[in-house]
């Protein structure tokens, strides 16, 4: 059997979607963030200014954070040597573990190697092992959600994204007595809207169903010690499992979740992603701590990336480019078709070495391909008028300014 | 709903089957390896010698590793800021994915955050994406391999262990016309035996089959350059998709996949698994193709991994203490009960500084609980002397003794 053919098939289809997608080759360059080497498909190396990135904060260039790292290498070597029941565990992971549940004043927390695998172990082994367990996830929850609930069988009921009286209606449907886990996110990384959390915690309360609480674009950047929104709220001890990357605003990699001893307990013994895995090496522990630690105490990257927020999106409103609006870091322009989004992004990046990768489906559904802007606390006030211009330039040059406006 | 009462009831009857995991907690320390620091649940710190690492070769502590790690930590800084298609691409990933591609031979490679991810995710989206597939899969095979079968929801033969007659005549059974898939792997990691690669290629060859065949614990020991058995006997050109860690022999984190530039292509636009994570740091693909590279060249450490083995086997069976025999790197002792299988574990960490990790379910079966060795190239022959007394003592003094032998 020709399995390339049936590949090709498949990927010839997304070509013709205009679906296909090609990574942008960079080079991090420390200490230079938001700027970035870009290898070029003709083999020509630019520098150009990241805006689309997820290192929201430059915690990956920190100097705690790489220091911290560094020492760890240096100290334990590059890996942890095993899955974390056979030689894996390290001090350095009981110590991150012990600053997540402090962080988000939890009894304890469970380390995994990624934001993805963390979502899906846990809802699956909660879906799985909770007999005859509900699982009710709000209709725009993330890929990694999406597919621990379907890996764990469980019945799911899909609520109207951000629609607490949508959730309650499906709540009020079913049995008292059957588990029921509310799954949703804090701030919804493609659009950057906010749930309303209180209100979704208080019709939690009210039907006795779990919360799940994915803060992955969150931590670090909200709350007075960045334990992200239900920290700002005051509600963080009302929900029953928070979870969030290492990979996002603290800059390095890896995720967790968060909840009491019996909880986190519970994952650690019967998730199969948790289990059968190496586990992160130290060092990367070692740095997410520093990381964290750090952004504890610091205000003044949160201050001013809410700073450069407003900023860029002043400049947007002057300029009359239409973004979507939302309370949070988060800046999309909606372009509504992938080709032309991939368009103005190589256009970007030839002409004016701004860096935005353009956003099509699976991330987006079909006609909401996008940019989307994540403006850091490193982006100058001259990188954002620079993008403004660029946008501004692009905007009059091209037919779509108007479909879009 | 109680929840924490819900966990608690399925923890206590984990502890009373004796199957409830305590983890050791080690430091690693840089140029010691195998030796470590373990602290105690009394918290005492004590030196004591791994016996039960999966870092292999301790590559884990190599000065080119190590360098390469913090090299490119001061260059690039610690995280990658984003999934592979939104600013996550590194120059650094791309050199790793060519460097994984020559390794075995093939013309593509694709990098995911781990093992467990790089199976999951490709075999998820094999079995979900091509039509009618049916995947054969071998009864031994790692959870990560049946975890992705699981979620692909693809119809899944299992074939009798290592048994290729069993396989031939499974495929046999089915359409010639639906795509198959058999997977396995070349080292099984609890019992140590390898898979008869040959002959499994050769039946798959017969029925059109596309092989897929998990190295993890090949890689970096097998093979003139450590392209694992397939490179060994000659067949990685014969077989479709060859399945890796970095986590193992390689001392570092991540998983890998290596195949056609269509199969690569194929995964890396449809995986779940692959698109919606944030990618490993350049740090780790830095250090990983550091060790790759590393091992490609140099053959004294599997020289004497293989030496330190052998010397472990013979000095076993002088003290009477049956082993399982293979033709791998990997010495286990069954215990078959996880409560002595732990007691012995304790009794040696306590009284001899020994650790070696008591493996039960659901790392394998009910009643086959077992000790499980790894000598590695910086075992000394007095390490070895030591543990081989340790454990005379031990099955001199335990009634246990004769119901083991
Ligand atoms: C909402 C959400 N949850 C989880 C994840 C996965 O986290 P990680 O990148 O650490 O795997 C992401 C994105 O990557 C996300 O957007
Ligand atoms: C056979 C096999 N495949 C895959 C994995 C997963 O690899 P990783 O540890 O890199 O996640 C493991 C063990 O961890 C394994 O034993």
């Amino acid at each position: 059997m020709d399995f390339d053919a049936l590949f090709n098939a498949q990927l010839d289809q997304l070509k013709a979607d205009g679906n296909y997608r090609y990574f942008a080759e960079l080079e991090r360059q420390c200490g230079k963030f938001p700027r970035a080497a870009n290898h070029a498909a003709d083999g020509a190396v630019r520098d150009v200014t990241v805006w689309c990135s997820n290192d929201y904060l430059g915690m990956g260039q920190h100097p705690a954070v790489i220091g911290a790292m560094c020492e760890a290498v240096q100290r334990t070597g590059t890996g942890s040597g095993g899955t974390r029941n056979i030689s894996g565990t390290n001090h350095d992971h009981l110590l991150l573990e012990r600053e997540l549940a402090d962080l988000h004043g939890k009894q304890s927390a469970l380390l995994f190697t990624s934001g993805y695998v963390s979502n899906w172990a846990a809802l699956s082994t909660l879906g799985s092992r909770l007999e005859n367990c509900v699982i009710l996830s709000d209709a725009g929850n993330h890929a990694s959600m999406i597919e621990g609930i379907r890996h764990s069988r469980a019945q799911k009921v899909i609520w109207k994204h951000n629609d607490y009286h949508d959730l309650e209606m499906k709540l009020r449907a079913l049995p008292a007595d059957v588990p029921k886990i509310v799954a949703f996110e804090s701030v919804y990384s493609m659009d950057g809207d906010i749930a309303p959390i209180r209100q979704i915690v208080e019709v939690c309360e009210k039907y006795g169903a779990m919360t799940y609480l994915d803060e992955v674009h969150a931590v670090g950047m909200y709350g007075p010690r960045g334990g992200g929104v239900s920290e700002r709220e005051g509600l963080a001890d009302r929900i029953t499992l928070i979870e969030g990357t290492l990979g996002k605003a603290y800059g390095v990699v890896g995720g967790y979740i968060t909840g009491s001893a019996a909880l986190c307990d519970f994952i650690r013994s019967f998730a199969s992603g948790f289990i059968f895995t190496t586990a992160l090496p130290p060092a990367i522990a070692a740095a997410a701590r520093a990381s964290i630690a750090y952004l504890k105490e610091s205000q003044m990257e949160r201050a001013r990336q809410r700073r450069q927020v407003a900023r860029l999106r002043a400049a947007l409103d002057r300029a009359g480019i239409p973004h979507m609006l939302n309370d949070s870091h988060i800046v999309p322009v909606l372009i509504k078709d992938p080709v032309k989004t991939r368009m103005l992004a190589d256009y970007l990046m030839r002409e004016w070495d701004i860096y935005v990768q353009p956003i099509n489906y699976p991330t987006v559904p079909k006609g909401t391909e996008r940019l989307r802007f994540t403006p850091s606390p490193l982006h100058s006030d001259e990188d954002i008028d620079h993008l403004v211009t660029a946008l501004r330039v692009l905007w009059k040059q091209c037919a779509l300014a108007h479909a879009v406006a």
